[in-house]
């Protein structure tokens, strides 16, 4: 038996095994990355800043998806709805992620320098200070409750005769297919509109 | 050892560890209700309608939290705006079920009722059949979202000398302690909005 060609741990193995546990249970612990990876659990904190630097990567991983080009769009407003469809799209991809990310502080150096540049953009468009981050949150909101329906069945109301539901039955005929889309569209064109009656100056 | 006084076994207990276990980890086992329980898995199975049957009995539970009179409330819209308040503080108590409940099929009839009555008054009011189910789930995308930030610190973001983000860093101070509830308000306003001028008749 040689040695390993590879190390058996490295920051990157280290974030890819916690990315699978949280994409398999919405959550990891530092002990199952050492047992997925057939390490001591302390030579998994020897590699990473503890568990909080470890979802951070997770967190720069994710956010790496969001084309954050779209921020420099003009006008101000196309560039919401770009940045809001392609962040969409990023947490699409890891919805188990979603509760775990949004309930622990941002430190990714990366991530805090995006949302540096959408309070920018908004500063820049003549939005009060004040309502800056309740219209980001507002917007962050809006697409990670959207990126959870993404993963959602598509037959998601099971009428039964035993339950009688005739209306809720025939809007969800009327929708059809693409139901998670079309109430994207409602929900980010609802947002943007509001945030360009909200903007304080041209 | 007499018997024990209470069954180790009904519905209600095997729900009741199934939400102690989602509230901890965002998701639960039937071995492991078992095991809490000090019962066998068969026999829990016994008692409920499989995996799904105690998913919806989470379902039933934590919507019966939302006040289901708000739907008669007059205008239509009021009854939107409190109707959603009421749903977000439903699931901000128990935030790790959010992800479970809205990849599940929904098949509780308490809750498809509930949302009978959703689409029964958005086609009272006058809405497009096609557009009542868009509107109601891009409502449910940023409750639920709104929820899982309530679930947020109140640091979220952790602005240091090593990363620059003074804009970032000003817009936080600006918008002070409440910034779910001040994002809330923007999201649900313009999706109300936004809800008004969808509306096909008065």
């Amino acid at each position: 038996m040689g040695r390993p060609r590879t190390p058996l741990l490295d920051r990157e193995r280290i974030a890819t095994t916690a990315m699978q546990l949280v994409d398999e249970h919405g959550d990891f612990s530092v002990p199952k990355i050492a047992k997925r990876l057939g390490a001591q659990t302390g030579s998994v904190y020897h590699h990473v800043d503890g568990r909080d630097g470890i979802v951070e990567m997770l967190r720069e991983r994710i956010a790496s998806a969001i084309d954050h080009r779209t921020l420099d769009v003009a006008p101000w407003d196309m560039a919401l709805d770009a940045w809001a469809r392609s962040y969409r799209a990023a947490f699409a991809a890891h919805p188990k992620a979603i509760p775990l990310l949004m309930t622990s502080p941002v430190r990714a150096p990366r991530v805090l320098e995006q949302y540096e540049r959408a309070v920018t953009l908004l500063l820049d468009a003549g939005f009060a200070l004040v309502d800056v981050m309740p219209l980001i949150i507002a917007l962050e909101n809006l697409v990670l409750g959207s990126a959870l329906d993404l993963a959602a069945p598509e037959t998601m109301w099971v009428v039964t005769e035993s339950t009688p539901t005739p209306q809720l039955a025939e809007a969800l005929t009327a929708v059809g297919e693409g139901r998670a889309d079309r109430a994207f569209e409602v929900g980010l064109k609802g947002l943007l509109n509001h945030a360009r009656a909200m903007r304080v100056a041209d």
